[in-house]
């Protein structure tokens, strides 16, 4: 087996460990002689894995009783009206903090639901940073703030969060949950497809303050309504097992780490690696967004030519650096650095791309 | 490793010949470099992979252009208000035939949306039963008519499908989908859980005429259109990968084993065998449904006592028989005999069964 440096933006690199042990036991599952492919959900071995996911997240987020995990499907992008349809009451309005692709896909869904309010934008500077906090204001006829923690295609984060007070903080961070420490109570809600730090396509998590999950309108479709997910530790119907199961592997990793200051400092050291390599050729490397807004998990930035950059993806696809073109929509260059891309991963990216400014200035 | 005969109700079990193949290509996928689980969905490797899947189930089922194959997040359950979202229109009814606690489902779900109308219902006999053709009428103030093609909970199974003339059919057919040949071009729609017949928890396969999920409300929910699903063939947003990954795995499988001819016959023969048994001693072994609507896939049989039941279940599971516990909602027995259980484990099962007679008669 060749194994190469995965710099996708999601589905993205696992942990290898994690990996090896999936394998290890895919044809039979703790003795149980069965996979945990095959597992019923309503089995105590499926049970455990469902309570483990959820403690050791809530262990790593520093997280109590007063908050629950659930793990549905559909995805973030079903999370968008989930959101809306759970807390955009009549008289109100949901907040948007629009700093990504994704930021105002969000908000077009409860568009269909109800009203709402943009309360920043960056769309008219291709959405290249994220507000500062005192740019941000909140009236009382909000029913929340949603924002993007970090945008993926853009390769912008929130490293401070917004100070909403009343309103409701829901943050989607699919693309950094578990990658620093956060004050995750904070947050009303945080919603994370899991395909990116934590686990594999098709699995969504979703980090909630059980007292806002409670009364919700009855009349919602059942498989919307985040309070029936909540009752029924997110085994209302059958979830999505497998990808549970490697979410709760990742988490258990992430503690044998050394949690999420580990990880943090890991991740710093990772993004510095390749932001210096941008920096220090700035005409050649463009860096896309604000370097006060610079994601530690995406880092985005194009070459002098379009010929450049497909030159840049295919020469570093040849050394086993996959993944690297940016997303379809903006174009240019991505390296997705996620919690499980190793050190040696960034510094063999950095390498290259002195050398390929060498070779091409 | 010992591998046990896994009688589960959903998720349940899947050929060894396919997990096989999953532990060895785990690390990494076909040369290159990665899992499967850290692959990108736009990766040509995966849209190999969803292409060949939708293309292999339309062949086993003998289906043509005019239709198209989706792999969705949710499950069964969001299928039950997306088919009301989508296609229970103001005016009309949906009619529902009431076979088993999921039509309920289905049918309550519908009613958050629309008006229904209950075609028959076989509720009052706990379910025993599924329809004959002279029972059913269809007024055409029906936008739709929903079946549940197999009622796993209660162990029956239409054989022959409603003739619904210009009303579109629409059939949950999550537990006997690709067990034996169908008429699939009489369905408007079908949907699917895969972790039954097909493949894991957390993918859902819905097989629809195209023409019939064309011009949907563009106001629904993005993620609950089918028309956007359809027309992104199912990557609007990133899709349970690794469940799709296994679902086109067990289609080729079942085209590798002769296709569904044969595991008609299969699926009969073991079906057989076990009711054999129970009508042998029908004293002893009460099933659960009326011999004109059983099941090939789930066999449901109560005991004279709920202690012998209990006992059975925990001596078939000293043996290598598990997951035999009857649903929670009615109790009693049920093995599940899907396509990926062998004769062997039917075989055992039936001898074990004659053993139990004697020993506790």
């Amino acid at each position: 087996m060749s194994r190469i440096f995965n710099f996708s933006a999601g589905p993205a690199v696992l942990p290898l460990e994690v990996l090896k042990e999936v394998q290890e036991e895919l044809l039979d599952y703790q003795g149980t002689g069965m996979s945990i492919l095959e597992m019923s959900h309503r089995s105590p071995s499926y049970e455990k894995v469902n309570a483990e996911a959820e403690e050791d997240i809530k262990e790593l987020l520093g997280l109590g009783d007063d908050y629950c995990v659930l793990f549905l499907g559909g995805g973030g992008s079903l999370q968008f009206s989930m959101v809306a349809l759970n807390f955009l009451t009549p008289g109100k309005k949901g907040g948007y903090v629009i700093t990504s692709t994704f930021s105002d896909k969000a908000m077009k869904e409860a568009q269909k639901i109800g009203e709402t309010s943009i309360l920043f934008s960056s769309k008219e500077n291709k959405y290249n940073r994220v507000p500062r906090p005192e740019e941000l204001s909140y009236s009382n006829d909000l029913a929340y703030v949603h924002i993007t923690g970090n945008n993926t295609i853009e390769g912008t984060e929130f490293m401070d969060y917004p100070e909403t007070g009343e309103v409701p903080l829901i943050a989607d961070l699919s693309s950094d949950i578990l990658s620093r420490p956060i004050d995750a109570s904070k947050f009303a809600l945080i919603y994370a497809g899991a395909q990116k730090n934590i686990g594999p396509g098709g699995v969504v998590v979703v980090i909630a303050r059980k007292s806002y999950l409670a009364g919700r309108d009855k009349a919602l479709p059942t498989m919307l309504n985040y309070e029936v997910h909540m009752e029924n530790n997110s085994l209302y119907n059958t979830p999505p097992v497998f990808g549970v199961y490697i979410v709760g592997k990742v988490a258990k990793w992430l503690k044998a780490q050394g949690g999420l200051e580990v990880m943090a400092k890991r991740n710093e050291e990772k993004a510095k690696l390749v932001y210096d390599v941008i920096d220090a050729h700035p005409d050649f490397f463009r860096g896309y967004a604000d370097k006060d807004s610079r994601s530690l998990m995406n880092v985005t930035f194009g070459l002098p030519t379009k010929e450049l950059e497909a030159k840049f993806a295919t020469e570093a696809k040849a050394i086993g650096l996959d993944g690297l073109k940016g997303h379809r929509s903006v174009g240019g260059l991505r390296a997705s650095i996620y919690n499980a891309i190793p050190k040696a991963g960034c510094e063999k990216l950095a390498k290259f791309m002195e050398e390929f400014y060498q070779n091409n200035k």
